[in-house]
Parts: C-alpha cells; sequence; structure tokens
C-alpha cells in the first residue's frame, strides 16, 4: 500500500540510537542524610534534612541535591530526549529571537569551565559560523544540575551535539565567535556523535597554514608563511591524511566556497551567453595526444585510456551543430611530476566556440568569463578572502583596467625576458616553449611594468602546440593560440583549431604523425565527414584558478581530494 | 609590447583562407553574337547583339552575359569576400528585420532547384533553427547571376556557409521551416567548410529512430517505433558512429537539451537549499565496495581503481562539516553488461545531507527534487517532448498529485506482486532483491492502481544494500534504504548511511568484511576520527531520468558520448 507521509517526519529510532544508554555520571554524589543518628540525633539530622531539601529546591545543582533534577535535559541522544523548539541556523539568529527557545545542531569546537558550576562552550555549524553557549547550574525555569554542567565539559571537542537554549544578548560582544552579538544559554544538550579520545588534527592546527609541503620539489612558493613559535603546525600530508578535520577548519571551508563560486561564476557567464553543457567521456580508445602521460587499463578484451582533455570531444560538438559548448569535469595526466602546480587528476572548466571572422573572438570570450569570475570573487567573496589571507598572506590579485587587457605575443614576452628579465633569459629563443622560472620572471616583469597579474601570452610557436593549433596564415612559425597567465603561471591554454580535414592532415604529418593511426584517424574523420565552421576554445584549471588567485602555495590545497604520483587517498 | 586590442576583433586569414581559389563554373556558356555573318547580316547581328545587351542589363544572369556581375558574392570564403551586415541568429528574425540585410552563418540543409534561375536552400543553425532561402538570378539591387544560383545549387548538403540575405514575408508561410514566417532572399553565399561528397550518415537517417540496436539483449524497449517503409533507418551503432551528423539531429539536439535541463535543474533546486556543490575523485587507492566490477589500472609504483560512485566521499564531506553536498560527475562501472539501461562510464547526479529527526527528510529532499525537474520539463521544454515523441511514442509520464505521492515498502511491493502480479511472481520473497522483469511488472501494477510513474519503494531488506546501510532500528532485516522508480526502472539508489563508527564496524563484519581491510579502513577511519552527524543521500543516474522520462529505447541515445563494453569511441 502506498503511504501518503506528512512532510513532517517522524522521529527516527535509528538517529535516536546509540551505542547505549544515557552515560550518567559516576561521580554523581551519594544520598547524605541523617540515616545513622536514629535516635539521639534526630533534631539535627532533622534540620540537616531540611536544609538539603532546601539547597535542592533551590539549586538542583547542588552537590547536596539528592536526585539529578536535570537528568532528561543532557546525555547521549535518545528516544525520548527530543528538543520541542524549531532549529535556527547560527547564522540565522537575530533579535527576534532573544529570549526565546531555539534548537541548534553543532560542533563542539572549545569548551572552558568556570568553576563547578558554569562551562562556556564554543559552537560551530558549517561555514565557521560559531557561536558561545553558557551553561550555569540554577533551578530557577528550566533546571540544570551542576551533574548536567559537569557532563557538558567533559564532551570531547569534535563531538556533535543537538542543543536547546535560550537567545540572550551577552554583556558585551563575544569577539572570538562570527556570531557575536548573541549567546545561548543552554537548557538541553544531547551529544549525537562523540569525537575520539584524540584527535588526528586539531582545529588549532588545521586552521594554520601547513608546514612542510609533501616533496623537497614542492617547497617552492611557501615563502611567507606567518607561523607562530611554539603552535603546532601540520604538514600538509597530515592535513590530507585527516580529511573530516582539514575540512572543518574556517580557511578550507573559505578556500571550497571560492572554488565552488568559480566554477559557477564560469557557468553563469557562459549560460548567459548561450552555451550548451555537454559531458566529455573520461574512458576512451584510444591515446589521443602522443601517448605520452596517459593512464591506461585492461577494458573487457581490450584497453581504454582515460581522457587528458575533452579537446576532441569539444571539437566534436562543434561539428555536431552546437555553436558554443562548455564542460565542467576531471581529466587525467599520468605525469610523474611532484610539484604544487601538478595533480594526476584535476577539474578542467573547458569551452568551445564557432569563429565567426577572427580566433580572437575567443580570446575575448575567455578574457571576459575570467574577468568575470574575478569581479564575483572581489564583489562577493571578500570576507573568505581576508580569512585566506590571515593565513596565507597575499598581496591584492592586480587587473588590468577595462579595456586596457594586457596581451603579449609569445616572442614579445621573449623579447622582454630578452632585454629586462634576469641574465639567465638573455637568450631565450621565439621558437622554444617557455619554462615555468621564465614564466614566472616574466609575471614578475609585467606586474611592475603594466600593473597586472592577468594578462595573455598569444601567438605560440608552432613547436610548442599541438597538431591541431591552427598556425598563423601570416607567419607560419607561430599559432593562432595562447596561454592565460595568473601571477605568472599558466592557468588557461587555448586558440585556434584546424577545421579543414586537407590542412588537418598535412599538419599532423608536419608533426610525423600518421593521420590514420589509432586516436588521431576517429578525429580526423569527424572534419571528413561533414563540413565544421572555424571555431577554436580553451581550458582552465580549477585549482590554479583558485590557487593562484589567493597565492595559496598548492593546488592541493585547493582540490577537494588531490591526487599525485604519491597520493590516491583519501 | 602590450597591445590593446579593440573588441571589434579584424578578420583572421586562418578563417578565411580555403583550400583554393573560388570555383568557376566551368560550364558556364560561351558568347553568343554576330561574329560570322560580318558583312551581310551586319543589320540582324546589331539587333542581336543590342538584344544581348539588354538581356545582360536586364538580368546579369543571362545565358547571354559575358561577365558574371555577382562573381564577387559566391564562392569559397576568402580574406577579401566579406558580408557587412549584422549577424542575426535564426531565432531572433523579426518583424523589424523585413527589408533589412543580415548576414546567417549555417548548414546547408536541403536545396532545390527551380528551373535553371532558382534554388531553394534551407538553412539550419544550432536547436534546429531552420529558414528558407531563395536565390533568383537578377540583375535588380544586388545583382545574382544564373552562375551564383548554379553553383549555390551545387553545394553538398551539410556544408557550412556564410550567406548575406533580405528578409522578407513568403507569400505563405513555410510550413517545413522552424521559421516560418520570413525568408531569406540570397544576395551572398561563401563557402565556409565543405560537405565531403557522401554523407556516411544523412539528416533525414539521422533524424529517425534508430533501427537495431547494438545487441541481442538490446532490442528489449524497442516495440513502439514507427518505421516507415522505404526511408533509411540507421542502427544505433551507425548514429553513434556518425557522431555529427547524428548530433546534427533536431531529436538529438532536443535530447541532449532536456538532459542538460535535468542536471541544471538538479542543481538549482540543491543550491536554494544550501547545498554545497564539490568533486569527488575518480582515481582511488582501493576497490571500495567489495571489488567486483571495478576497472583497475597501474598507477605509478601502485595500483589504482575507477570510482564506482562518490558515496564515501560524499560521507567524508558530511564529516568534513558541510550540512548538505552535492556534486556531478562521472563514475565507472567494469560490468560487463550490454542492456540498454547499462553503461560503463555515466553521470551520477548525488546528493547527501544532514539528517535531524528522520531520514525520511532525505527521501522528502529526493522527491522534491525530482518532482522540480519533472515539472520544469513540462513548463518549458513541452516543444522538445513533442518533437522526441514525433520520433519515439509514448505515453506521458504520470506524476502523482501533490502530497500523495506513492511510497511502497520493499515488502509491500513484493506482496504487491505476489497477489496481483504474474503468475511468475507468485512466490517472490521479501528478504531477496527485485529482478528487472519484477520491477517493470510492478511498474506496471502502480500505474494502474496509483495512477503514477513516479514513486519510491522503500525499506530494502538488509541482503540487497551494502554495509553502510543504516538497518531499520525497529525491524534488523530491513534498512532505512529505498530506490526510486521511474516506469518500473530503478533511477536512484539511496538512504541513511551509519555514522557511528562501532555500528559501522558491527555491519562490515556482519558482510564477511573486514573493516580493516584497505579501501575500508581509510572509509571507517573518518567516522572514528571524529563525530559525524547522522546522514543519508542518493544517487541519480542522469541518462537514466531522461530516457525513462521520454521512454527512450536505450541510455545510449541521452548520453553525450556512451561507454559500453564494446563501445569506447568516439
Amino acid at each position: 500500500m502506498a503511504s501518503e507521509q506528512p512532510k513532517e517526519v517522524p522521529t527516527d529510532p535509528a538517529i535516536a540510537s546509540s551505542s547505549g544508554p544515557a552515560a550518567e555520571d559516576p561521580s554523581q554524589p551519594s544520598k547524605k542524610g541523617a540515616k545513622k543518628a536514629e535516635a539521639k540525633a534526630k533534631k539535627e539530622a532533622e534540620k540537616a534534612r531540611k536544609a538539603a531539601e532546601r539547597e535542592a529546591a533551590a539549586a538542583a545543582s547542588s552537590s547536596a541535591a539528592s536526585e539529578d533534577l536535570a537528568k532528561d535535559n543532557y546525555g547521549e541522544v535518545s528516544k525520548d530526549k527530543k528538543i520541542e523548539a524549531s532549529t535556527v541556523p547560527l547564522r540565522e539568529i537575530g533579535e527576534e529571537h532573544i529570549g526565546k527557545s531555539i534548537k541548534v545542531r553543532a560542533w563542539i569546537q572549545n569548551s572552558r569551565a568556570q568553576g563547578a558550576k558554569m562551562v562556556f562552550v564554543e559552537l560551530r555549524e558549517e561555514g565557521n559560523w560559531t557561536v558561545q553557549g553558557v551553561v550555569a547550574a540554577n533551578s530557577e525555569g528550566k533546571p540544570v544540575s551542576k551533574q548536567m554542567v559537569k557532563w557538558i565539559g567533559s564532551l570531547k571537542l569534535e563531538s556533535f551535539v543537538s542543543v536547546e537554549a535560550t537567545v540572550q544578548k551577552p554583556l558585551e560582544p563575544v569577539k572570538s565567535c562570527k556570531v557575536s552579538g548573541y549567546e545561548l544559554h543552554l537548557t538541553k544538550m544531547y551529544l549525537v556523535a562523540p569525537a575520539p579520545e584524540m584527535l588526528g588534527l586539531g582545529l588549532a592546527a588545521a586552521s594554520r597554514a601547513v608546514g612542510k609541503l609533501d616533496d623537497e620539489e614542492q617547497t617552492e612558493g611557501v615563502e611567507g608563511l606567518s607561523i607562530t613559535e611554539g603552535t603546532p603546525v601540520a604538514s600538509l600530508a597530515t592535513h590530507l591524511n585527516n580529511p573530516a578535520m582539514h575540512k572543518r577548519a574556517p580557511i578550507s571551508q573559505a578556500i571550497a566556497d571560492i572554488r565552488i563560486a568559480v566554477e559557477d561564476l564560469f557557468c553563469e557567464y557562459l549560460r548567459a551567453r548561450r552555451f550548451k553543457k555537454f559531458h566529455p567521456p573520461s574512458l576512451i580508445g584510444a591515446a589521443s595526444e602522443g601517448g605520452a602521460n596517459v593512464f591506461k587499463l585492461p577494458y573487457f578484451e581490450k584497453e581504454a585510456y582515460l581522457a587528458q582533455s575533452p579537446q576532441f570531444y569539444k571539437q566534436f560538438e562543434i561539428a555536431g551543430g552546437r555553436k558554443r559548448v562548455y564542460c565542467v569535469g576531471p581529466v587525467f595526466r599520468a605525469e610523474n611530476s611532484n610539484t604544487p602546480r601538478h595533480m594526476t587528476e584535476f577539474i578542467g572548466l573547458d569551452l568551445e566556440m564557432e569563429i565567426e571572422e577572427h580566433y580572437h573572438e575567443v580570446m575575448h570570450m575567455l578574457e571576459g568569463v575570467l574577468l568575470h569570475i574575478f569581479k564575483g570573487l572581489a564583489e562577493n567573496y571578500r570576507e573568505e578572502i581576508e580569512l585566506i589571507r590571515s593565513v596565507y598572506p597575499s598581496e591584492e590579485f592586480l587587473l588590468p583596467e577595462p579595456g586596457k587587457e594586457v596581451r603579449l605575443t609569445f616572442a614579445e614576452g621573449q623579447a622582454l625576458l630578452r632585454s629586462e628579465g634576469p641574465p639567465e633569459f638573455a637568450n631565450v629563443r621565439d621558437d622554444e616553449d617557455m619554462s615555468t622560472p621564465q614564466e614566472k620572471a616574466l609575471g614578475a616583469l609585467i606586474r611592475k611594468k603594466y600593473n597586472t597579474d592577468f594578462y595573455v601570452l598569444d601567438k605560440f610557436p608552432v613547436t610548442a602546440r599541438p597538431f591541431y593549433a591552427m598556425p598563423d596564415p601570416e607567419n607560419p612559425e607561430v599559432t593562432n593560440a595562447y596561454d592565460f597567465m595568473m601571477r605568472g603561471q599558466e592557468i588557461l591554454s587555448g586558440g585556434q583549431r584546424l577545421h579543414l580535414p586537407a590542412e588537418l592532415e598535412k599538419t599532423i604529418r608536419s608533426k610525423g604523425l600518421d593521420p590514420n593511426q589509432p586516436g588521431i584517424k576517429e578525429y580526423v574523420d569527424v572534419f571528413r565527414s561533414v563540413g565544421v565552421p572555424p571555431h577554436g576554445g580553451g581550458g582552465i584549471g580549477l585549482d590554479r584558478v583558485v590557487a593562484w588567485y589567493l597565492n595559496l602555495p598548492s593546488v592541493q590545497l585547493v582540490c577537494d581530494y588531490p591526487r599525485t604520483p604519491k597520493r590516491l587517498s583519501p
């Protein structure tokens, strides 16, 4: 029979049930009374008993109390320990809640006892929303026993609790909490999920800059970390090996929120310009771009490879009648590079579009989407950026003035390096790709000269580009292809692609490849099979955009679950 | 030097350049005149010459024309063949354009000559926007020569052209085109990308229902295709082997647009409810869920696996302090199943959320997001749905009345099958998972009884669920886990997960597994390392939702690039 369940859901015993009955405080004092001196001291006993009764009535928490009047208001969560008040997320607490009872579900971030009758508890919800909770033994209104106070004070940090509390104005703002204008006077607290005796990584260390980056090579870029003496600093490996605590740190949540924003801003900008989303495959039948650095796996009776980019598939979409497409998904590189820039799996933000007149239409679209992203971050994520800067200091990311985007040709970049760069780059060539140190040196020169951290290098030499790059018709040594740079590091590669099969075949042959070899043939076949308009595009590394925008020491601090030659877990 | 390029981009020779000069018509007639009868017939000759001149002046296209006055207005695109008019997408043509000159870039979908002086050309843009173009020899206004008409008529179907045209009202609506209220009087046409002599798959066949599905097994579900005799019908394999033409068909674009909408509606609904996006990894260090049906690959000195689901990572996000998360990305199954329901790689729409009181909070959220998707499709994709139905007929997808969602327990479903289902299901058991035929039979029973194609099966038996499923505390034989069904086929699996490490370890052992074995240990460790609140979620197969909503014969018609045991390309 179909049940027509109300939207108000019942309490499920699977949540209430826990590893046993509510923990009773073993230190609960035993009854005191006037038992021994039966006859003689009857009067005194009576007096003492009455005094005890008065005390118990006045304060259930009294050490003389024979009964814990608050015993149903704390302990491990169970079926009959309920909170009737409505849940109010910490970020929504306002004046209208003052004096009202609310329900909060949160982690215990910190707690501090003040004598035996009072405990301060810092409660945390998603996104670093913290509030000060206070619990003091009293018997007015809802009773709070001394046992209850003691139990709350004994809970392990990072335990998850369900709380009933009255919202109050604190005497002065609680500086240590994001919710500083209100505090919670706790009336009930139930333990939903206990934390272990020891945390592998505490919140304090998780909230600080990482110390050692995994490898020797990864130490580049760590300069500028302010590590206070005496405070524990965890290595990147320790962070990643403790994913739950690493992620709970406010800085991690801020980085993750900015990462989401970058992806959303990318999609939003393109959707508004009639780009259509699609999903390229990860499994492909042949190593499309030469076979180097590609993961290979047994696939039933055949072999499969993991796609190094959605390049061919973006172009198939254009051939298939789409004017503009984009995709967001993982790409794979079997490259044994242990640097703060490389991962073996990362999220690519890719687009491809028809060109009407000139490939700079594409370049301008890519500039447009990135400037939209930077604008969106600066406008809506100031708080997160400042929080991240308090841990990883960085200079403001400089943008070109609108309409004054900085675009150098590759040759102009090399000329600048030769004339004004460090002496070791006095002889860099226009027909050889730039090294990472060259890129960084050029980035510094451009920052000084043009006051921007974001710029384009256009017209890369043919030797530095794959076979599908459209050569410049006026200079066959270079291509209609570009890289985009942030703080001197590449975050995007793109350009115009060859769209006529005869020219495509010619270029493939000139690179020493065969247009009919596996992986390439099926690509060329698409252009042989239909007329395909001129088109171009680009691919952006999501984690790099975030890392270099924030000047973080590694893309591994951005990726949700980084994969490197040495790391496949968690 | 940094160039400050204007947003108006120049024409790039890389687009203008093509495989040669504009094709001249070899059949151009030779001059006729009065050459032979020089003396005697001078008068007649003069008369004829004047007549020819008049004709040439009146119509440059005349067979007597000595010169092709329109020669710059057609041919292969080149640097100096330019169209100054502004581009107007076909979907935007309106009354304001009548009599005006516009530029259009489109594929030639069809062409038909009317005598030697006139050709009708159907032009198509993305999304099946088609318009009728007309070109007729004339010398008024912008000259159109007979040669130009002939050249246009000779272009291969599916060539991509750039066109200048004057917008006119047709005498009567052009029924064969989506833009029926306007037609284009062509004044220039340049060939941007020629189609080949022969198409591997023509648009007519690409627009029809597929014939043979790849395998014997795949023929289930093909009933109901209306295949007109005499019209070519291509197999699914032919479609997929010709991706460009397969995708150009209006039905493919409609299916792809609906697929995008499903994903967007999913994300939109969850974002509005404070779900945070994240990206789980594809590469994992151990086969997490038992090791069956998982792709394995060499990974530097180790081995890696491709994730079968983002399950563990969604839970890590909850452990990491997020209240609600979702993700969209590929998952992999090394299952040798050649059916219309299975692919080896597919896009999963996944969510996970904290539970406050009862796991039905999650179930209701999943119902909510799916109903939001169905509502969005019915409201905004009526035209696409009708187009798809004209090729793949289907009955309207029935939804429950709001507030009357149909939710059966697994045991109730089995009881219904036993009592009212086909005789072969008279003895189905409550402690054994349903087979696909059982599911379909139950779907038919529920449609008849409750008038819905969308319903939930709750409380699956423990035997049919993985180790992380939360048992029902009131009946340890079943779990707090459910499947969602569309037209009798599963599209979602989900439920509450175990969140306390002791209970998790116990269940893992009861399934014959070791909580400390690779792949499982690092999962359990997260719950050991911090307190994690109760939580649950579900995973939706994107392609199945689209396929079963539209009653398509295979998920391979939905996926952009389907992967099956037999297909890894294109």
